[in-house]
């Protein structure tokens, strides 16, 4: 009998996936919240989980052997003095799709003006400005994983060039140039966008600052789809202010929600979305883990497995 | 000795081309309005203009054989009345590109909710509302020549399922679906978005009617980067307020500019933005005119030919 724990605001739409697949020898807990979790907590040996749940339940949690993070993000459960002695399992290859969406789609409307022509619209101005196009611009990747690689493939199919600058700087076929991370700022010269997917992690914070962001072209523009920290925000700020690069579309921030009164929240050119860039399906979440749950009943190390030390 | 008429607003950039070309026996005049043509302007055998400054210029231009149009729309030129006794050439294959970036940006831009997020940033609101994806949306494309094949191309990239409804409903391995003109109402039953790319004729006049509209789901959105005249503007604004259906990107109008105070501009729903999904770049339509050039100077039929009944 292994007992599983889902601890999840959608614990019962996982739930339905989990049942549905009928899967023997399987006990099945359900909670949103740590604050409703049940008494036999404890029998726990592998956990479904949102982390920033998962951290309030870990002390409960005595005989943990796995668990399956429900969304992307696992910083919370990398924190110091939080136990490590679990395998921890990410989300890897269903946020890509979304990712890219969201990218290029701030990349069309970047160039065609989708905004200020709205605001057109709504002042009954026939606004015949030239749009520009994306074909020909030349896309600068920071982190080139599954997401960086996604994004990537639909620059491609836009006619873009690109670029990628990653920890190894080794080839991949996705790009048309190759640097490594301490040739971030000579890579970004000549940039049209700037697409961040870096993880959050020591090596990576604030590896865009005021250097790299006076290495852009002032007609560039940056997209953070990573994580807030890799970018220093001040920094940011004042490069805009002055000038120095177009505009930057956020969807993560050294604290979220963005605080309120923030200078990004009306910052020249600054979109703000609010970490919305690709969200948890549970249609999309609950296949995987359930692939991944197949593989640990069968005595099979589970995939996507969190290095704690590497902190992805 | 062969003479050429640019007329057109950039016929000095146009003009750069040409001569760089260095075509043998070629002599070259140039006018940026019918108001300013030469005195010799009855000399010019071939002529490169915008259509609706070549419509003043053709009562003198009576030894004129071949025009050469600088834009996509030509339908000035098929007026009642107006001598059709020369060979007429459009633009086609470089708009293709530009209006698939609109049409993918105004598709991802309704998914993503830009405006109303844009909207949300302006307010200082966090605004986590979940966002739409294309992957598994459905196309139906009403015309299905270079524009509209550019655009299926790019759906297609994304994960969508796409439709097309042409004269003759043949086959096209861009789409998933064929339908014939007379199955429209039935085509569009399951469409997420209709992109209509229609030439501007008698026989596309207000295809796109109540009819039509009463049989799209109410959650599609209507896209429209061919001729206003297709689409039934009164109908389209009363399918809007009854919510028959979620929206309409609109680049063309029946009347342009959009009048001021149209419901149009204010219509729930409605992006109205100015014909601009695909502008004349001088860069995009000068190598077409001289490759086109080359084949007439030598005698050959110059490519893209208007045929003056059928109206495109």
């Amino acid at each position: 009998m292994t007992t599983l724990l889902i601890l999840d605001p959608q614990a019962d739409a996982y739930n339905a996936f989990v049942q549905n697949a009928d899967l023997p020898g399987l006990q099945v807990m359900l909670a949103t919240d740590p604050s409703e979790l049940p008494e036999d907590t404890a029998l726990a040996e592998v956990v479904l989980a949102s982390p920033r749940l998962l951290v309030g339940a870990l002390p409960r949690l005595t005989r943990l052997r796995w668990a399956q993070s429900t969304w992307a993000g696992v910083e919370a459960l990398l924190a110091d003095g939080l136990p490590r002695d679990y395998l921890l399992s990410g989300v890897k290859g269903v946020f890509g799709n979304q990712m890219a969406e969201y990218t290029l789609c701030y990349m069309l409307a970047h160039e065609r003006q989708v905004i200020q022509r709205s605001d057109s619209q709504r002042r009954g101005v026939w606004d015949h400005r030239i749009p520009g196009k994306l074909a020909g611009k030349h896309a600068v990747f920071l982190g080139l994983g599954s997401i960086g690689a996604e994004c990537a493939l639909r620059c491609r199919h836009f006619g873009m060039r690109t670029s990628a600058v990653t920890r190894s700087g080794s080839p991949s076929a996705l790009v048309d140039k190759h640097f490594s991370v301490d040739q971030l700022a000579q890579a970004v010269i000549e940039a049209d966008y700037l697409v961040m997917s870096l993880p959050g992690t020591a090596e990576t914070r604030h590896l865009v600052d005021a250097q790299i962001l006076g290495a852009l072209p002032s007609h560039a523009v940056i997209i953070n789809v990573g994580r807030g920290e890799s970018l220093d925000e001040q920094a940011l700020v004042s490069a805009l202010e002055a000038g120095q690069l177009a505009g930057a579309v956020l969807d993560v921030f050294e604290r979220e929600p963005l605080p309120p009164g923030h200078a990004l929240w009306t910052c020249p050119g600054v979109i703000v979305t609010a970490h919305t860039s690709a969200v948890s399906f549970v249609e999309d979440i609950a296949p995987l883990f359930l692939a991944n749950l197949r593989r640990y009943l069968a005595g099979d190390k589970p995939d996507y497995l969190v290095d704690f030390a590497r902190g992805y």
